[in-house]
């Protein structure tokens, strides 16, 4: 089967040129001058892109599915979480197997994959979290290494839950600079916000504006200052996800700077929600709780999140997406609801993973926040790179997987939970018209949505084994 | 007439893929899976490039063609020194023309036009020396932005001859900010210098060394410092030439972080050259003399470089090229010696279009300090959208001009005067054994060097009219 | 002749104590607990000092009595000047011989020897303003070093006026390393600032805030990080003078963290003046015309100076003192409105030499600032270990010259210029309530101020040989 | 009872003067020209200081009497540590009283208190070191402060032992911002060393060096970057023990450029030791094995903490005494051999009560690294004013407590067990000659020390009730 995508404008992390694209099952095979090869004769399929961006597929690499979280779980499962995910131009993810203490690691990666086998719409891959440093976890890292498991994430957050101490974060990334893998962190002081906390609710401060409060910048910054030390004493990759204060940023610059291998991630929230969301009245700030919280405004965070974007000082864009209902979920019952009266209740996450892609590219061309190129970079090459999974994912190129979305620059899109498919009750930026219109998302040379159909199903996403990092100074 | 490119390994700033690459005329039309396309049959030419790489030929963006200097001439000519960058695998260069005091810019642009006109081997564009900022110099910088020469270089160095004051390079800087063209800067403190020449000399301190002993690393870091400054305050993209000390690319690396339009280049000599070089005795060490200078490796210089190079806080590597014989140069006369008994008088410059692509090809493969698609980066894409030529130049995709060379990596090269074909007699890295091997140089479809042999003439470059910088956040 | 200065609280840099103080003659010979010394008994003079404070003599070493500027003079000679001085406690000040171009180094210090000579309430010494640095200024700062003027001030700005450039200045603080001097700068990039000067008269902007408006603080801290640049590689002490914003203080910081012998001064101006006066209507805000400037109080410059002098990054306050007339100088003429309809021929300078303890006094104790000890040592001890004068100065010591104020904590006082005694027509904080009052002023043990009288008379000062800076590491 | 100290050069922190001192019990009641006054007359004792310094007594801040650690005790007991304190020139220690886990902090100070009670033969106050932070911690936190204990140590290092958890410091800053209490930090990263350290013994190296190639200099730098991010979020004054690595002065420099109330302490053995030490054979090296560790000398911590101290980033010299011996002890038997064949299991600690003027004056004058006054001043001033003594001790001025010392600048001494009076056996800078020598020690007017004999007896020394610091912005 082959299919031809004809007259449209080819965008990449380098590129932008008029190009037909001829694709043979799963591979892009041939890439020429609009109308130069005689590639429509043959063509089991022909779409037309005059006037379109064809990029490539977006790739998600920080994704919780069905994550069990403070008495509940996010409400998507891999079959609901990547369906919407396709709808969002979005091709490949890549979730957290999680490790709880008292369990063994391996049994953790094993459950996920039994989770995700056979349910998702598009192609996956793990990333582990390490909840519990033991002499086994350690062995265990070098295990999943082999299967394709090659980032392992810990947490200075979460006390008594998947928080690890600074010893064994330590021991971990000793591994990790051994095995070659790449250490993920959630990088907040979470002993000292635990402080903040008891004292706001001890106080009645129990709002969801609160959970931002008692988090405050400094809190990730330092926790990033710390890792970052401990990461260059090992001598292993370090990734610090959901970034979400300048501060921080600031720190993994100033590494960047001294040539060491330290990453930066941030989402959409962080570049486009903050206190005057938390505020809502009638809970309805309950939807922006996520840790890293969303932030205040004025201080000027998301004007800087965008220029460390531009600057490469943070690499790429993901969700961290884990969705709770603010109404009664039908088969969980209540979700964000948890936390009414008392903030620190309310299950942390948000959904995101079919936003993502729209309200970047938003950023970026809307808003002209990034050029073209370095969106693709952002959303796609740059996370196919940072986990190992290029060239087969994250770009269009001859012998890569035909992850491909079409998108109409001229149309718009009015971002709502009525055009939805999480399967979660809100969408964090209901209302806000987004330049641009995605068309058509293909994955692996097999249309997964076009003219506003869903044309896959349960099972075609496939797991990636993927290599380690490809961004190693 | 069409060219086919079989069987080999393209590699871009982005992608590396086994590929088939079809030229038509002038122009990239296709790409596509080895051997999946018919294109062999109706090749007016094929290459066979089975276990080579196909690379974007080189973008020198930073030589000086018979520059008048220190009462003689760089020893090349607009021919000689294109047909030796065709030989080195630089399919394109920018050089300066040069307005001195008491001379029109316009008159300076024409001067240097008509130098290269019908003479250049390969593509070639200007910048502008702008020796002098008057009213009218202002004025002629709108005019060239109309002429492609969007660049604009001033220097901190060099009182009486290019000089400009603070308040000078501010107005241009402010020139730029207005009309869109990025400030080039030669930073040293050529007034703190001065005094520390001819107090060396006043020493009986004449020899090379001391041409790098009094341009302390301070002077280049203090300079590149305030342009930083000046740029930020007029508002316009600055870009830092020949950059050679740590201390310096720190203050384009702070500048990066914080957001600025501001950006640096290095050179060979300044990754692979050092005091050692310049010690060299029987005023040997006469070749390596220019400036900014070679330092001390045991500084560090040279490890910071190429870490910088790799962080993208410097963004590119031009050749500053500029060769004058150490023996009489047949029409020139006496060059280098000028200088013997007083380092003062020692023509700056050295030669290196020739060199570049294989010394850094060797610095990234060879020693692996950058990974083969930043090598691609640094010399060829990151040149191109620096300075307004891409997807021109710079890159293999469809479209683009088939400026194309290829490389086999399993050969080695040695660098040898007795090799290379710029018109100046010693090689600045005579001797040293590099890995790689240039095959093939192809321009705009057209095949320069294939078998050890020149195919080209003089007239085969055209002037390219460049636009702006392509990098600007 | 004996004085006994009985039951106050004696404060120096260091002490806070309840004791009495004992004079004989010029110098202070005892102190002890209050009352365990028969000292009344044989004293000629008994002060009660019962709920006052004890505290040195004021040392001002920034001063411009006489100073011929921008057409005009400043208003104050020395015989005004330093009897208002003493009215303000001061009792000794360093003022500035000034080298113009084309004259002789010494030649300007005999001029401005002779213009002190016989006239000065108060002790006095000269630092020497080198407005042309030649071989015969190198050799003279040699000649004064012997004469006791061990400090040497150069510009960066006013070109053409009193303006070096960078290699002359770095001459220099060579001849400054070799033979210990001091070197001093004013720092602002005057190049850029007349550019910007010019730019904003062209445009119409002549009103009074321009003057701050065209002197941009990065023209101040780029300049300040250049000086401090050079100074570091010549190896000589530098003291930068009348710092106005955060950003150079930065600098300075920086310097003193690395070890270096690098100073600053700020001046009440800056801590407690800005945009709002500049901008005072009809032509009002020309009062406040210095430089460098007063700045934008948004920016937080006051609070970081401040803070800085709180840290020590910052080591002292002087005036900068440079008074000229709003309204016509009885013999002068016009001096303020010189500039009037256009503010680059206000004459720059302010009054401030009676001023500066009362406000520094105040921000310290009124507004806690900072502490009484440290009140003394900015005001006093370090303006004399800077400057070569201690012990003889900046103290209530044993041996030392009672040079000695006497201070009322619980009184206030009302700044006005109808309570000053400086030859200007404004004050710059009229009507500003001040906590504290001065009511007793002594120099080397006679009472020039006392019962709000003044007993002294031209010719009660005396020369000071100083010797090098006190503070170097 | 009156002593009159005659013809020495008085020294304190700002003053250097010829003075007679006249002490009338227990206070310095008079200061006065040498001779001028007839206090000779009337003394009951009399001390030529003829070619004498006349200087403040030391006080050391840091002290460890008696204390329990790695199985044993510190050997010096308050009787013998005071005592060999005296013949060291100190007149005043803070010693730090302890709460371990399970016990009550109140406790802790009661034991303390009685074991100092009757035995000091100098003045005395404590700390308290805050071992578990609980909510009657933070009430005793409060009664303390009343008690004249102002100051409380907490340990991010000795997991299991002394180490708090972020959350536990960070509640006991925000204690402290409320009671105006300082928190001192011993600042080190606890988790991650004791990882090295059980790898290290696992590989096998078990010799001292390992104590400190097991500390390195990030795990000090982090913690305290760390500790500092917490102070200024709670708004407490922070005081950091023993800092051995200029990476962490750097960070406490950065807090005090930004003008936070943090401030550092050093010891005489990061100063003067390094790991030749440590490596010196036969297990010798134990002798210097203390926490934070001494340092590799190549890399420049002692030139730089020498440089911080001249600068005031750091603010003093304490000791950290905590003795044990090398040899069986008369009581407590085996101490340091403890660790023979395992470093960790080596009691952390070294005398110094005894060296540490003699050290540092050695290090300013004999050296020439501090001024005479920055020599009292780190000394004796600023111990006196960081922890709320000042002016009952840290001067000689005039009310201020009779504690003194006299120097011989122009005698030496050798540093020897053989001279000391602590119970140790051995001295960490045996036969290093040292200038200047301590002729005479007075406290509170009582000779302690005079013609190399004790004069003093258990229970001269006294409780001191201490005030908050005195040096907060």
């Amino acid at each position: 089967m082959t299919t031809l995508i004809r007259n449209g404008t080819v965008v990449t992390a380098t590129e932008f040129m008029a190009a037909d694209v001829l694709i043979d099952g799963e591979k892009v095979v041939g890439i020429a001058a609009p109308g130069s090869q005689p590639w429509e004769e043959g063509a089991d399929k022909v779409i037309d892109a005059k006037d379109r961006y064809v990029m490539p597929g977006g790739i998600d690499v920080h994704t919780h599915m069905e994550l069990p979280f403070g008495g509940t779980y996010a409400s998507d499962t891999f079959e609901s979480g990547t369906r919407a995910a396709a709808w969002g131009g979005t091709t490949t993810l890549v979730d957290f197997a999680v490790q709880v203490h008292g369990e063994r690691v391996m049994d953790g990666y094993e459950t996920w994959m039994e989770k995700a086998e056979g349910n998702c719409a598009i192609d996956y891959g793990f990333h582990m979290i390490v909840g519990e440093v033991t002499d086994q976890s350690l062995k265990d890292m070098d295990t999943l290494m082999g299967e394709g498991v090659t980032s392992f994430k810990l947490f200075t957050a979460y006390p008594g839950v998947l928080y690890s101490d600074d010893g064994r974060i330590f021991q971990a990334m000793q591994k990790a600079a051994e095995n070659g893998g790449t250490i993920m962190m959630h990088a907040e002081n979470g002993m000292v916000i635990d402080v903040l906390r008891e004292q706001a609710i001890a106080r009645g401060e129990t709002d969801p504006i609160y959970h931002s409060i008692t988090r405050p910048p400094i809190t990730e910054a330092e926790a990033t200052h710390r890792v970052i030390a401990y990461a260059e004493l090992a001598g292993c990759p370090l990734y610090v996800v959901h970034m979400s204060v300048k501060e921080a940023v600031a720190e993994v610059a100033l590494a960047r700077d001294r040539g060491s291998n330290v990453f930066g991630e941030t989402c959409p929230q962080y570049l486009f929600l903050g206190w005057n969301n938390l505020r809502e009245p009638d809970f309805e700030g309950a939807k922006y709780v996520c840790s890293t919280p969303v932030r205040d405004w004025e201080q000027g965070h998301q004007e800087a999140l965008w220029k460390y974007l531009a600057t490469n000082d943070l690499q790429l864009v993901s969700t961290d997406h884990c969705p709770f209902c603010m109404g009664d979920h039908p088969t969980l019952g209540t979700q964000k609801r948890l936390g009414e009266g008392d903030f620190t209740a309310i299950p942390n996450g948000m959904p995101g993973v079919e936003d993502r892609m729209r309200m970047i590219y938003h950023g970026a061309v809307g808003e002209g926040r990034l050029s073209l190129n370095r969106f693709v970079e952002v959303t796609s090459t740059a996370p196919a790179k940072m986990f190992g999974m290029f060239p087969q994912k994250g770009t269009i190129a001859i012998g890569s997987d035909a992850d491909i979305t079409i998108w109409d620059p001229n149309a718009s899109h009015t971002m709502s939970v009525e055009h939805n498919h999480m399967d979660v009750d809100y969408c964090a930026y209901e209302g806000k018209e987004v330049v641009g219109q995605i068309e058509l998302v293909m994955a692996r040379g097999n249309v997964l949505i076009s003219d506003g159909e869903y044309h896959g199903k349960p099972g075609d996403g496939r797991y990636i084994k993927r290599g380690t990092s490809q961004y190693l100074i």
